[in-house]
């Protein structure tokens, strides 16, 4: 380690209502959020500049976007680099090979763009979207380590607990979630792997003109190693909200004197598949 | 499969304060319990018969017993044939290579007697008591897989996940609670596993001669697998409970249509060590 982790940083979320496909309204919406606030990182939804409810594949290619070349990314570097915040968003990224339902973090400060593509792909996505092929990624950020997954990869403990073996102390979670669950796990996946988690969720429903509708639970979440919750939105708050940590406290692993979440494991049980 | 999965099944369990190292006592009382309650499969709690708070590893020796032919494990047996239900419960077994906090699997109808070793101990445990070094094991009780892990067990996902693995539909989960987590997670234990999960806790507190003092939390609970919670005592109740379960509702692994908890599983991303 280069230099000592910070005993105070602070992270950010935004909780908003896209307009299904209508990026440049949504661009300024997430823009007027952020205006106020200030914060190392900040989490903003999943997939939050297109909306979620696509048709098919072919819409969900069309409104996608090369990263970083694409109206969306540049956007966010734009932001990063106005208000000196580091930033993992959700977006629908076309690559080469396929469409993706990506998160990027991007961070002005140190030209920083990365890419974590979705592992854990939820319902239809499996028709519009290719599962993730980078792995679970954690990356260096203003001196903390902070590990990326997005929405439905919260059910598999696995997600969390990779990410946490690979070091990281503040995972952020773009999320656009309708099943009721997430919000009563992030406190035990927090707490089982003793780090801080920063969920930004969604509201409002898509709404399309094919009569199909799908609404997002709101809630978003900050949670921190000892299950607490540091900062909860309600269900159709929308507004960004910053709240500070230790990130020191996701470096100590202890439950317990005699206790370690991670070296006490025994892999040697556990059953892979 | 032999024979087709039951649908309506009873498990219950025993809620109830130890007096240390009084087993005679402590076997009475909970025979009283029982009299009363009939159920497939009953789970007692951790160290049941014992108490908890040993003052060192020698007390341990002292109070732990052959398995099975010590009198805690034949009067489970005793208790098995009598009112004709499989019990779980948690003993300080006396192996010929030390001491286990271990669970035992007494079911008279088909003569089984299993063993589970605590694989992650809490603790003090540590001091008194050798790691567990059998695996988690699921075992067929009356037409149901029942996968056992115990008390600290669950605060590594991977051991329930394991269970779930290896075919558990009922994880019996004797415990002897002192931090407040383990009730607020047992519902996403279930849920993520989709299985139910059976948590017998004690209450009341240790109290020994040198001023030691541990109280423990209670609070047992049985939930399911779409994180329902089906009962839950109170943290100083003593009682015995029982409730009806479906166990073909834990073969269903789908939380979409198009979405398994199992089968969706990336292993090829999840990072064991």
């Amino acid at each position: 380690m280069s230099r000592p982790v910070p005993s105070r940083w602070t992270v950010g979320l935004v909780q908003y209502a896209p307009a299904f496909g209508r990026k440049a309204e949504n661009l300024a919406a997430v823009e007027a959020l952020l205006r106020d606030v200030r914060a190392d990182l900040v989490v903003l939804p999943e997939l939050f500049a297109t909306g979620y409810l696509f048709r098919d594949a072919a819409e969900a290619l069309e409104l996608a976007e090369p990263v970083p070349d694409g109206l969306t990314c540049r956007t966010l570097q734009d932001w990063s680099r106005r208000w000196d915040m580091a930033i993992v968003a959700g977006i629908a990224e076309r690559a080469p090979d396929g469409i993706y339902n990506s998160a990027v973090l991007v961070d002005a400060r140190t030209d920083t763009l990365e890419i974590y593509r979705k592992i854990h792909l939820f319902n239809e996505e499996k028709v519009w979207f290719r599962p993730g092929n980078l792995g679970f990624r954690v990356f260096s950020v203003r001196g903390v380590q902070v590990g990326v997954m997005v929405c439905f990869d919260w059910i598999f403990p696995e997600a969390c607990r990779t990410l946490a073996l690979k070091g990281a102390q503040v995972v952020a979670h773009p999320a656009n979630l309708v099943l009721p669950y997430c919000q009563r796990a992030m406190p035990i996946r927090s707490l089982e792997n003793r780090v801080f988690c920063v969920t930004a969720n969604r509201t409002g429903a898509d709404v399309r003109e094919d009569g199909r509708r799908l609404a997002f639970t709101g809630q978003s979440i900050v949670t921190a190693p000892d299950a607490s919750v540091l900062l909860a939105l309600g269900p159709d708050e929308v507004r960004a909200a910053v709240v500070e940590v230790d990130p020191r406290m996701a470096l100590d692993k202890q439950v317990t004197t005699r206790n370690h979440v991670l070296r006490d494991r025994r892999p040697e049980y556990y059953r892979m598949s």
